[in-house]
């Protein structure tokens, strides 16, 4: 099964796994193991702690050199973002690992393969098997095309509380008056439709933000007044 | 002055460091630069960012490398206790960054050369200055002569808090009564006495451990007793 995975990271990541034990075991629950005694391998805990630590770093060192301008509240800010549960288990899914995990079957019943907490910490053992097969230079690589693209394509925004963050900025020197106003909505194909919403703080306006349901558009809104408002 | 950091860098730990204005970067705290207009650079707090990372991906690195039959529990016990304000701090003393910072008034005033916290930033900012002027090869290294040894040494030990790991291992199953019984006090040079502290669990004795105060046999105690207990 694992020279299955093996084949696909060949084919759709130029990635070429040496050693396909390592793959088995970031992939292997621990209860699985109990049920098999044949697998000899370890489960994939282990390679979790390493992963963990090289995902840390292997993301600070992209944040810090793509943003020479960027202050540390800002990198950490992102970084969190990035270095996530629902940001990994994203990417889990993406690689199927989700799919080959091999579970207990009390997990498997109930749900774990798609649990993301569990697919965070496959995300983590695998990059730590990637490391140990491949090193750090193979892991940076593809890092930078599987998960750092994703900057750019506003992909990391979506665990941002922007809603939460503007408020926090505008309320720093004390308490002021935010609203969420419609603007318009519009028909679009799909029977869907576009929302533009306002958001003014003590009634004046600082961004409109749009979206497919108003809670959409009013956090399009928030970011865009919160990037605008904390710009450097 | 950086240069004078620079040459101790290479006498004593045969580091060439080519950028001094990273190392001045490294030590440099916010509140000096608002004091001295003509310093053009950054403060350590990008490069604090960068070297907390490090820290993190080369500890674990190395651990998961050298206890290769150690599950991560204890892999991450060990951790933390060497990846702590404590530790950071006795790492910058050694290498004299707190002769080196560059503080504003205010903070020298405070006494923040002294402060653990402080110290602890500029050892993470001097590894991050270390990882760009040197790379991951060289960082590994230095650790290895200036922090890894150390565990040989049972230096992370005093971090540790024996006692409380010990309860906490003996009542995982419910509650006992352990007990620390002083065995003897000898004499030895400088006026100074040794204890020797035997802990037990429900009357039956676990292990004895020797200190310059019965506080420190209790933990010396603690600590052969858990050790032994908790040995694969």
């Amino acid at each position: 099964m694992f020279k299955q995975l093996q084949a696909e990271l060949a084919l759709a990541h130029n990635i070429h796994f040496n050693d396909v034990s390592l793959l088995e075991e970031a992939l292997t629950q621990a209860n699985y193991i109990n049920e098999h005694p044949n697998y000899t391998g370890r489960d994939y805990q282990r390679l979790e702690f390493l992963g963990d630590a090289v995902m840390q770093q292997s993301t600070a060192v992209y944040l810090f050199k793509r943003y020479p301008d960027w202050d540390e509240g800002r990198l950490t800010e992102l970084r969190i973002s990035m270095v996530q549960t629902r940001a990994f288990a994203a990417l889990s899914r993406e690689l199927h690992l989700d799919q080959y995990v091999q579970l207990g079957r009390g997990e498997e019943l109930s749900g774990a393969r798609n649990r993301d907490s569990l697919l965070e910490d496959l995300w983590e053992a695998f990059i730590g098997a990637l490391y140990l097969d491949q090193g750090q230079e193979v892991v940076m690589n593809f890092l930078s095309e599987i998960m750092f693209t994703k900057i750019d394509e506003g992909f990391y925004d979506q665990f941002v509380d922007y809603k939460s963050k503007l408020q926090e900025h505008l309320q720093r020197h004390g308490s002021v008056k935010i609203a969420y106003t419609k603007l318009s909505e519009r028909p679009v194909e799909n029977n869907e439709q576009i929302f533009t919403v306002e958001v003014s703080v003590n009634e004046q306006a600082l961004a409109t933000g749009e979206g497919k349901s108003t809670k959409e558009a009013e956090k399009a809104a928030a970011r865009a007044a919160y990037q605008t408002l904390t710009k450097n």
